[in-house]
């Protein structure tokens, strides 16, 4: 069975790590960036380079570019594949892609898939063998999806021991605001503010490991989040607008030194404690 | 040798399992919670409970109450103890107390210190051996402290493989507002705003490890928080402020579609990568 993996990073190189210990395929990488695919072949991720010229050799496509790519060039796939084949991209962003090939005549090859897994790290380098296992992966649209290809897309995530859940391109972007895409910028703005005043010396020595925690995402690639943030604009800015009301609120009940009200907004947010050690025990299982 | 721990937590607690590897202590506790201070006995944290009454008998009391109870408790401990005793303090703002024993006849028999270490955690089961060893302790006014108690207190940190490092009581609660209690409270309102809006379930299912990572902080106890951002509230203010206004640039570049701003300001943050590298070492060593 012929894989291309167009973008050969974290998720993608992932995929197909695990893939190969269920069957045998020959995974033909396409990246931009040479010194990425020489690290895939390097690992073991990909057999050999390809070129999108012989992308209709494909039975498999993964679509795991940064999502402005995605849209740059998911219409000619579509129009170069045989129709045998199964074409699902894995972006942060589900609204802009689904919309795009919503009229094209081969829309039934294409699944539009997020599976919840990855780290701050990037590149093929990143890969790592069952990055999946019983992780979520979000499916949408799954109806306008050929019914052979959507079986043999579920049977691949099976493989891997995905969990999948279906929603709306529209409710998984707002989802994806609250729980991912505004973590990213209060970490970026948060790293920002910190820069701005703190010297390299004086983070490593003050910060103790919650810093760290906080501000981990501050590591996340730009070439991967500036458009994903873009994209999902439009959600963003509405939980962007709660956050910062939400901060406001909390410098006004310091200002008055309301020690109830931060007292209780504390107490509040302690409710996740057992939320995140369930996220934990899961990153473990 | 005598050694109260006034508040049996994770600090007051760890210090006292690290200590009592390198010397021969009594260790006495007193907390108002008595299922922790019976966790402390178990744990061999403390050898006895005791109380305010008896702590003229003191040789070295660790102060490591919430720093409001510090507040209210620290004139009276100063006017009970006898002329050898070393009393220091672990909370982490430095400029109240020091404001508040400035003209203590006993003054010099106190000392500031902050190490930087800590969890999410607290309470005497949250101690742990080898907490501090690489850690910095920050020391407040050295110079205030009588020249044989300071050398003891340095002698003890040695042991514990403490860092020392000197600064202002105004210095230190600066530093801090940007380090540690701003992200303290991006957390508390991130968590708040996922809260809102966000199930239980949803959270766990959508939400990956950056989110968990994100708001690991939004997990720590109002009892120690509250009083920490209501004494540090001016210069926590100020790094609000500052944090808000990057929100808001931030927002207005996405409302704009301004593609390089994002991009620069996500690209400038990523410096964080190398020094935050260097916080995960240091907690490894």
């Amino acid at each position: 069975m012929k894989l291309y993996i167009i973008g050969v990073g974290l998720i993608g190189g992932s995929f197909v790590l695990d893939l190969k210990n269920f069957g045998d395929y020959q995974v033909i990488g396409i990246d931009n960036d040479n010194e990425n695919l020489k690290i895939a072949i390097k690992r073991g991720i990909i057999d050999k380079v390809g070129s999108l010229n012989n992308i209709n050799e494909a039975d498999i496509i993964i679509l795991s570019t940064p999502v402005d790519i995605s849209l740059k060039i998911i219409l000619n796939l579509l129009d170069s594949i045989n129709n045998r084949c199964l074409i699902f991209d894995v972006g942060s962003t589900k609204q802009t892609i689904c919309d795009l090939v919503e009229n094209h005549p081969k829309r039934n090859q294409f699944l539009a898939t997020h599976p919840i897994a990855g780290t701050e790290f990037s590149g093929s380098k990143a890969a790592v063998l069952g990055l999946f296992k019983n992780k979520i992966q979000i499916l949408c649209e799954v109806n306008k999806t050929r019914k052979d290809l959507l079986n043999l897309a579920l049977e691949k995530f099976s493989l891997l021991g995905m969990i999948i859940r279906e929603m709306t391109p529209s409710e998984h972007d707002n989802h994806m605001a609250y729980v991912s895409h505004l973590s990213h910028i209060s970490s970026f703005m948060l790293g920002k503010t910190v820069l701005d005043f703190e010297t390299a010396n004086n983070i490593l020595d003050l910060a103790g490991s919650g810093f760290e925690s906080t501000v981990r995402l501050a590591k996340s690639s730009s070439e991967m989040w500036t458009p994903i943030l873009l994209q999902n604009k439009k959600n963003i800015i509405k939980t962007l607008n709660i956050y910062i009301s939400n901060l406001e609120n909390f410098k006004n009940y310091l200002n008055n030194n309301n020690e109830k009200n931060i007292s209780e907004e504390i107490k509040f947010t302690n409710q996740l404690t057992n939320i995140l050690n369930g996220i934990v025990k899961n990153k473990n299982k």
